[in-house]
């Protein structure tokens, strides 16, 4: 019995689906990414059919300010890698955007000359209505594009706001892209990129200033060591490279410097110690809704609007009637 | 002894600030305010201390996309409120950056010609680096100028994603600022702004296309009335009004429109439906807090690191791993 029903499960929609997706066919792929961004039911199903697949792909995060290239250097990547015959995949995620799908986000169209490249997967994702979603949705899909068989993923976000270093977060090797005169080193140490950054790349280098900024930047790198440069005995230095990626000058050099991260990443051990940390952040992420879910909603709970109606009466203040809430509520570990 | 430990509590730091605040002193203001946007640990008791004085403001929600003339109309605004004689504060929130404080950001020197007047309070809220974290600091920055006894409380995002969203369900009046041929009805409705405007400005009106934006935005709210209509024997048909902010033409409209829907809001009952839900979502969130901290931090169980090493080799899909870290935790309501 145990047997016919885990064929069953084998052989279900799911099961389909992930095998159609590591086929090479993109339509399942988009079908799995739109399962785990909205939050499916069968989202843990589609997780446990996954996850024996997941691993194997590089994930590189590419981010910068608005107007600096990003999607342009992206594409130009993906035709870099794809010469390379490596199988790319691309989420281009916009955390300020409440809608997914692509054919709404105008830059995308860049992207068009990869459309039809069976190597080639590209999907967009945006924040559909909840904050942190695409926190937590972004590492399923990077799951369904690893399974599918991507040698690369390709993790682009549309600004360099804190989501968009959560978002990083999920990458092996981060790309901070810079345009000569609008995101020198002062304000990537603002924005928060400097720490997250493995590669540098100013891009529109055929534009004055690229000097000062690449050697500002230099300086800025040199001030301090992140949390991501590695072991002490061998630690990475982020090179600052060159492009003009609407003409695909200097991308070569970007994938080698990709590459070298990535074998630095292997050698070092860095790779599986990021890894872990992620896995860590993703299982405690799952295991308090898991616990929240067991509290129950208590948005439904009569008690909560008796409540909030003595707060709004200013009889009682947010503290201490979420301690009347939780008085009846045991946790115990 | 119980009673001279009430006295010296009511004597404390926390209580001699709220005085201050009350007063109208600005610097105990802005201190109040960063302690619940840094997340003290006299949080709870500066919450508590807020609270019987908080309710009394009217909260005005101003987003819009970037270049609509935001931080120019909350200027205009702020000045006409003031010619009033009204109190008036000012927290001007951006989701997208790390700072807060207001001197990074390059467009609060448009509030300047305020910050003299002991009749206005004006205060940059950011990130911080935690997601969410400006969901949960609004509500409790909104009540310092509350308590400190402002009239009105002008909450202003930076642009239209989710977050801006989010932050502008702390309003009791929300406005939408458009500017002609930027920010039209359909580019409106794809942001989600349309549902929770209360008040729509078209800004810039001295611009070509004000006609076409105002009209199309007329059309887009007749096609739908969102959740925040009210009751269906009154229902409030949010106005289109235009403005040339950066020379106060039509602010005094928009003041009459603010003040007549607040009126509305009282008279329907709809102002305590609104505060009622928001209270009971900010109980909500610090009783999961609670919880959360009555399990401890799982992140720093060794049973996550192992359970995280075996997803990472293959063995355990991420959830099957949370089930394992959350089965020896007991949760009764």
């Amino acid at each position: 019995m145990a047997a016919t029903s885990a064929a069953s499960a084998a052989g279900g929609p799911v099961a389909d689906l992930v095998a159609r997706a590591r086929d090479g066919q993109a339509r399942a792929v988009a079908r799995l990414i739109s399962l785990v961004e909205d939050g499916s039911p069968l989202l843990r199903e589609v997780t446990a059919a996954l996850s024996p697949y997941a691993g194997r792909a590089h994930v590189v995060g590419i981010t910068g300010a608005p107007g600096v290239g990003k999607s342009t250097s992206t594409s130009a990547l993906v035709a870099a890698l794809r010469a390379e015959g490596r199988r790319v995949g691309v989420l281009a995620v916009d955390p300020s955007s409440p809608f997914s799908g692509g054919a709404l986000l105008g830059d995308r169209v860049r992207m068009q000359e990869h459309a039809l490249d069976p190597g080639v997967f590209i999907r967009s994702m945006a924040s559909r209505g909840h904050l942190g979603g695409l926190a937590s949705a972004t590492p399923q899909a990077i799951r369904v594009l690893d399974a599918a068989g991507c040698d690369v993923v390709l993790v682009e976000t549309v600004g360099v706001g804190q989501s968009e270093v959560e978002v990083a977060g999920a990458a092996d090797t981060t790309l901070v892209l810079l345009a000569p005169g609008m995101g020198d080193g002062v304000q990537a140490a603002k924005a928060g990129i400097l720490e997250i950054g493995d590669v540098f790349v100013v891009n529109k280098a055929d534009r004055e200033g690229v000097e000062a900024t690449a050697r500002e930047l230099r300086h800025m790198i040199s001030l301090g060591s992140g949390p991501r440069s590695g072991p002490a005995d061998e630690p990475w230095s982020p090179p600052v490279l060159r492009t003009v990626a609407a003409r695909g000058e200097g991308i070569d050099e970007v994938v080698d410097a990709v590459a070298r991260h990535h074998a630095w990443l292997v050698r070092t051990g860095e790779l599986d110690r990021r890894r872990s940390a992620r896995a860590a952040g993703e299982v405690e992420a799952i295991a308090f809704g898991m616990l929240r879910e067991r509290v129950g909603d208590l948005r439904g709970d009569t008690r909560l609007d008796a409540l909030a109606a003595r707060v709004l009466a200013g009889e009682l203040d947010p503290y201490a009637a979420a301690d009347q809430l939780v008085a009846g509520i045991t946790v115990r570990s």
